[in-house]
């Protein structure tokens, strides 16, 4: 088995197993969009004269085959591959013979890789926004169902003002809306096609048809000029990692929520039995873990922003080997994102307020009281606050 | 004196210390904007038949004279004053009487601090996009002025392919202008207007126009339901931070590409000796600090946004004080942002390409050598590759 | 006014603020340590042969009558000055005369810093570490005076077994001693003599001493060889700011703790009302601000710890300008956790227990009547469990 | 197949898939550790009285025979397990029968993971600080055989002083050394026996003996008081990781060193063909991507750091789901820390310096020649440094 850059030297097996690092599992979700690409390509070869017809044909239905192959789970990207072009490129070879030598004209790994990715990371961006309207509906549904319970608005975690379930719920839900559009607006920095800048200076005197790759591939536009492509690295993966933290962040505060809800002291809403986890010692304990894990999941992904954002840093301009780093905290926070947002839309319908419990306290209406008097009798508002307070404090005496 | 809450009740001194923290030295930015802001407000209640017209004029009127004399230098807000907010209407009720008590009528500190944070915000992401522009306006005259110059395009720090300082230039410049697109994205999450939540749970019986509000003070929409707008605090801050974060990774880069090429061993740019600095031991040193401060700010920015990102996270619903912490983050990015901009816009002036120290080795051109074989010969790229790896290494012998 | 370093050459303005940055304003209070060590490294140079008596007695002289100026308020350091070295060569040279030139020999600010850094670094370590141990007698105080009150312990913040306020205390006391433990182990990388050193690369033929100013300034050891001075700047911030992070991460939980308790629906705590702080609308509202920001700082000092690891992070070998920005979340970070850790030892001393209102429900002692099947009726734990619960559930119906 | 809390209640297959997440694949490598810990446990609850010797030896031999099948491959742990405890307990009873349940007396999940984490961790601390000997080593050769090759000393990346190969490679000795001391201190927080805290609030009426369990395990000391066990959660992880990210820091420095020295424009070292990689487009390329890929892994293990410090910020005390995922970023890191040390141990083995491209430039010299004006003519350092810089400057034109 040869690497595509194999000259017939010799080879250091620590130094490429190091190198290559988990590259060979990591890219076993980027063969679908490797293969549209490679397609995406050839044709664009062929129509610009730079591969005959058939060699054009027997490469696409050979990287069509292949990954059919892959989806049905018949082969996986070994270490000796390297990575997904690797496999792609050695598999097309022994499938079809040297036409398969062909492809690989014209481009780089380096502007494959990034073909592929952010083809990906496009329809990441809208997967995890559909999630994350399933959660929003869950958030509707309670509002609606259980919205006229009232429930005390806190600040500071003290009884604040009077609020209710429906804009407990709606709050959230407009925040989720707010994450949603953001990840929609994040796939604009991966909308460009990459395809065209080879290693990362243009196709050395080749006459390339990037519009065609673009309009193919579904790219917004054409990124210029080549050397911009390389300096963008990172770019896209931090801005949908950011939006990421954003929502896991609003996903953790309404965790927060209904973890303090949840509490015996509180006993503000229920959730059924059966989503919750039990104690190996004590056996009285139904644990709302579900919740716990999603306030801790922010942590991971503010992480990998972090991670995303300085594997790049203080590079100079042009590829290096270092980018390779940046998919695990791109896919990792793309799948923990994934899992929470689908198990909060989930528990959301499992969960209960219980009014019984919910003590609206007369003190939320101090200031509604204070601005009566305002409105009554033209008191200025600080005046009446004090006014208020004081009352306050003689009642509770 | 006494404080916005003051109900006459005694008071810790350590613990307002430690509570107001830096905040009467940090909103001294802030003072025009809870001007404009309270303005607004002002007027607001006077269509709503809140306030009367006189009263309303007093307060406009006595808002803007301290916003004048703020302005001009001739106060700062105090440690006692808290904040902005306490500063501005203790004076307010001092210079006018009892009238400016009527100004803080539906409305909480909570709602005011956020028009303050996002009025401004949204000047200082578009400050931030002029000085954008200007950086890349220097880089376009680097490239109009010596992109001729051939450059070795590099991957891994190695000749790869010829490039020249036209590219290499407009590269970054495209980069740049990514940046400030992304800036005024990034506005958007900050163009809502809060007014009108006041703590968090709306007006409390007030029939407040939001609406009007958000056209005087020039908010896209409404944030509604008034529950999210706590829910959004730190986004917009985040947002805006994790821009200037990849505006100062590009920054970074480029600078990190110019400390490169200023080396003696590279020396393929002069600076001006007016824009470097020495040593106090070495007598023969002239340094690039310039860019050297530039290349290590994105690690202030970045631990920033995380700052930023983890001060609300697993917060529950509602106001809570941690959100204090905030401005600092916020406001050393910005000011850090400016400064690096600026500089690099200033800098990119003195730089001067010196062809005849840079060397376009024949290697660079060996891609194109094989692309040649394919088109004018018909060989599989795979098999090119390998002929013109075999030459140079044989040519190297 | 001239720079350590100026030659007669032009300057431009610009570049100088852009680079002197915040020096000027961060490095007062190095002031002290950079007096202490410049007479250290004058004697030195006198016991050497490199500086007559005369001269060392009036640099030594004029040094500590600076020191004793600066901390009087008589002066401090200027923009044109660039940094406190700056500042006090100047000044000194200025006071005593041309003999304020000789003690620069043999060192470079690359070392001078440093010195003056670690000396701070120290001191600083041992302050914290002070103020840790007065919140740690708090604790005990807690711990002693109310420490007979039970308390549900929870996991997952249900209630799991019997606990007390002495138990609750004292974990915390535990873990804040830790963190004073490692407070004084992150001295251990401050504490190396990097004088001597000077650029980076020693003493360029001079015969000095390190062992003697090592013993005159306190440090454990010399740093050896002095290449490794520069590669470990950043090293010793970070371990320092990491203890900090600790710290603030245990205060921060001890916090989070105390709002719980704080909530009118635990109501397990009291707080003396000069402790907390109002709200500018709602008159009833007294708050526990103090709790909110130590429960938000750990964001501020853990986002500084990114920051001074990426700061010299892929910085080749040798002084970088970079490094300048290693002192701005230092001191943040150092300041922060002074503040914080000192006003929780005052603000424990304010709370009260509400026995009256604390719930010991019977489900916290299941485990024990689990425990109680195995050792009186020889059940293996998991049958004794399961019947536990077993009755647990139709003791709910 | 049941879990260790069931108690015959409906489950949520998706909220039990979300919370055990990745655990089932994690844990594997504790599965050692815990066999341990809980042989440890066993024997002490039989000398105890808790446990008869037949059953004790029976639960000992069958948990050795298991850790034996598992390390031979022979089984893994299963989703349904949850995690390693619930694998092992499962496993134990299917081969011993009702003995097995009665390991779990007197301890909880909570404890437990803690053991086995503990034990895996002052392992792992041992592991890395031995392949940092070895890399120590690879550089004390490299200044023993090349050390005397002279070297310009960089500041700035400006040639400053004269160095050599010995004195760059030796500076990164003494640093690794640190880190290699800081690893080892580091294990000082994990070296605490947390068996006997259960659930985190002690035995609930056994008379347990700790001293034993810390005695078998090698544990310095017990941890006390129990409430200390869960509240120090993620400290003894972040430690370790902190000191992970320093190394890696170094390493990456180095890193760049080399990257920088094997430029065509330095070109100081050479590199053997078999430790470079090469380029799937440019068939002139060999690429040193090892170093590159050192020189990111920082990031990967900083951002481990903070994911670490957040995932336990804000909790109360008690044991939280949330600690769960401290589990992934530590692993991450060690094995991260491991191969990026070993392999540059093994790199460095192949770099040869050149010395005929290195130039030692004549104003390597300045400062030892001002410094020689200094002691043999008296003259002030700061007069002797403008003059020599006069002459330079003279030299130049």
């Amino acid at each position: 088995m040869t690497r595509l850059w194999d000259k017939g030297q010799p080879l250091d097996e620590r130094i490429l197993r190091f190198t290559a690092g988990e590259d060979h599992h990591l890219d076993e979700r980027l063969v679908e969009y490797d293969v549209r690409a490679s397609i995406a390509h050839a044709r664009m070869l062929e129509s610009s004269g730079l591969l005959d017809a058939g060699d054009c044909a027997a490469i696409c239905d050979g990287l069509e085959k292949l990954g059919a192959e892959h989806a049905a789970g018949r082969w996986t990207i070994e270490l000796a591959d390297e990575d997904v072009h690797g496999a792609l490129e050695r598999r097309l070879i022994a499938a079809i013979g040297e036409a398969g030598g062909r492809v690989h004209l014209g481009r780089s790994r380096n502007d494959q890789v990034l073909a592929a990715l952010r083809l990906y990371m496009k329809d990441a961006a809208e997967h995890v926004a559909a999630l994350t309207d399933d959660a929003i509906g869950a958030l509707e549904r309670v509002a609606g169902d259980q919205g006229g319970i009232a429930l005390p608005g806190y600040t500071h975690m003290q009884p604040a003002m009077p609020s209710s379930v429906d804009q407990w719920a709606r709050g959230f839900a407009a925040e989720l809306a707010d994450d949603r559009d953001g990840l929609l607006r994040a796939r604009a920095r991966a909308d460009l096609n990459p395809l065209g800048s080879a290693a990362g200076y243009g196709a050395a005197g080749l006459p390339l048809d990037r519009q065609a790759t673009a309009a193919e591939l579904g790219f917004a536009a054409i990124q210029e000029p080549v050397t911009a492509v390389q300096l963008s690295r990172g770019k896209a993966e931090a801005a949908l990692i950011f939006e990421l933290a954003l929502l896991l962040g609003d996903l953790g505060r309404l965790a927060s929520d209904l973890l303090l809800f949840y509490t015996d002291e509180f006993a503000y809403v229920s959730l059924p039995v059966e989503m919750t986890t039990g104690s190996s010692i004590m056996p009285q304990k139904r644990n709302p873990d579900v919740f716990e894990l999603v306030r801790g999941a922010q942590a991971t992904v503010s992480a990998a922003l972090l991670e995303a954002l300085a594997i790049p840093a203080k590079l100079g301009s042009g590829y290096h080997r270092d980018m390779q780093r940046l998919k695990a905290p791109l896919f990792r926070s793309i799948d923990l994102a994934c899992d929470c947002t689908a198990i909060m839309g989930h528990a959301l319908g499992g969960i209960v307020f219980r009014p019984e419990n919910i003590d609206m306290s007369d003190a939320l209406y101090a200031t509604e009281r204070a601005n009566a008097l305002v409105v009554e009798q033209g008191m200025p508002f600080r005046e009446a606050y004090r006014k208020v307070a004081a009352e306050l404090a003689a009642g509770k005496k």
